[in-house]
């Protein structure tokens, strides 16, 4: 498994950056965040003039052998359901990602059913879901690979394409189980602190769900040493696709929309594959569920928004996408002090 | 002064609209905030299908005597500055208005400066800027009551020609004194608790504000009793006039969004003149202002970002715009679980 090789940004423009920025018509720093998005932006693309080109979302499924378990409220059948409603365009990441001008693709990596083709639908399913991690590895080691080499694959054709942002979603019942268990071996947490209600498990099942993630831990504690095997062994199918996809965004230097809890696992691993690759990413919210403010932090991220999300889908990186739309735009068209003929302030 | 009558949304349609959008493809609450939004939507316009139209950005603009005091490190004609730059639309708020789609206004309440006309400029001037209120009241009881009626004309206007969301911006060198003025004597705090940096003041300067403040409620103590003599007394004009805005929005229920430190100041009045006025009202954001987060508590508001945002004019309100029509939308658009095919939740 060769892993990309991706640099940070070249930080030469910094100063010109905050020149820039500091000469809008506004005082200094008062644009807060949108301030320091306007820098990312423009060491990433380097350029004083950042844009935002054919935003895309990637929406990842798959299915999860854990749900055998009960994890879950929902029945596994949900998520080949969410998949055709998102087909059929009625579901909260159509709605909001027509909003807001990005165009979405549903990647089937691993959902345990055999869609019809459809122009939405990309198809790469890998197997039909992971094994139960309770009994084995959820994936083979070559499965993961192929997993990430194909998200790696699809990325990078979506920037041949024009897009230089791509937003990540997600859809997998039981995939909260994956992503904590996951957290908990990467960030050395012990599982009540990542493990949530996922789609609204009640007080026993959020119990359950903990001890299910505990007995994960123990039973593959030889394999999360290394943050490859612990995807294989304690991840999923459309984890290990968004891990692959966002390290090939991060290579051709495509800005990166990170969603909820199970994407900003996804970019813990592709951090500890690449660190980075942080330096392209936008983490879009802080969401309802458990654990995922824990695992920001850990990744010492700022999110954007925090409005009691916890939907996945993509739905937090769509409704975040307009802060970066308006940073990108501030830069552009904002008069500056010269130009407006506005006094600074007094000496 | 005759304070219009605001009437609560009738709460007859709660029950069908809580399941409406439990009804729709995703778990229980899982749009958060967005789930609240589109049931007050759904209130103020009492329908099960919430809809924006037209949405307006009414930025109002005053000069304030008490920048003689020197209580902002920008000179007094930035704030005519400022409105030329709103009309020659090179502005943050130029910028992010457009983004979203919302229509500028900008209102003369009071600027010491004779405006050419222009068709984005609502000329309402009521006098060249309130007066020094270190000596005497901010406003005569005359300008305050004028200008708070010509805001509620200006809110009907709107409404009459197709509106039902105004969004409130505000620009006026010296009004975050003013504002953290009427917060004091409103919400009955120390000054040194309402008074930030504005602009940007340094330590030294903030100090000095935080005096000014406390000597401008002495002088005025006996009269910060009823909110309009403390509006009239330590506001300011563009201040009263949205006062007079958000009632007349509120009198014929359309949905307002506020936006920060001077925006929430001008809603503090409001609704101790007409209560339910914050029925109607969304809160845009929580700013860096210092001061900001304690009036949003005191009001009960629940901001919809936090992003460190300083800037005024609006910029906030259109920022959260999108979230706001993302609950209308995912009302309108989303599909149901019955409609999409999706099971719900095991028993």
């Amino acid at each position: 498994m060769q892993i990309p090789d991706i640099a940070a940004p070249d930080h030469g423009l910094s100063a010109a950056l905050q020149h820039k920025i500091d000469q809008k018509t506004k005082p200094l720093g008062a644009l807060g965040r949108l301030e320091s998005l306007a820098m990312q932006l423009g060491l990433v693309q380097q350029t004083l003039t950042p844009a935002l080109h054919q935003p895309v979302m990637m929406v990842f499924a798959a299915d999860h052998g854990i749900v055998a378990a009960g994890v879950s409220p929902y029945p596994q059948a949900v998520t080949m359901q969410m998949v055709m409603n998102f087909l059929q365009g009625g579901a909260a990441i159509n709605v909001f990602a027509r909003q807001v001008g990005m165009q979405i693709r549903i990647v089937d990596a691993g959902v345990n059913h055999d869609f019809a083709p459809h122009p939405m639908l990309l198809s790469h399913k890998v197997a039909m879901g992971s094994r139960n991690m309770l009994e084995q590895a959820a994936m083979s080691e070559a499965e993961c690979a192929h997993a990430i080499s194909l998200g790696r694959q699809l990325a990078h054709a979506e920037i041949a394409n024009g897009s230089n942002v791509l937003a990540f979603g997600e859809m997998g019942i039981g995939n909260t189980t994956a992503a904590a268990a996951l957290m908990a071996a990467l960030c050395g947490l012990p599982a009540q602190d990542c493990v949530g209600r996922g789609t609204g498990l009640d007080d026993a099942g959020l119990q359950r769900k903990v001890a299910i993630v505990d007995q994960v831990l123990r039973h593959h504690a030889q394999h999360l040493n290394s943050p490859l095997a612990a995807l294989q062994h304690v991840g999923g199918l459309e984890i290990a696709m968004m891990v692959g996809a966002m390290l090939g965004a991060a290579e051709k230097r495509a800005m990166i929309i990170v969603d909820g809890f199970i994407c900003t696992a996804a970019m813990l691993v592709a951090s500890r594959l690449a660190p980075a690759v942080l330096d392209y990413a936008v983490f879009a919210h802080c969401s309802g569920e458990h654990g995922h403010r824990r695992l920001l932090q850990a990744l010492q991220a700022q999110p954007l928004l925090d409005i009691g999300l916890r939907l996945g889908e993509g739905t937090g990186a769509a409704l975040a996408y307009p802060l970066l739309q308006a940073a990108a735009n501030f830069m552009h068209d904002m008069a500056s002090f010269e130009s407006a003929g506005v006094d600074g302030k007094n000496a």
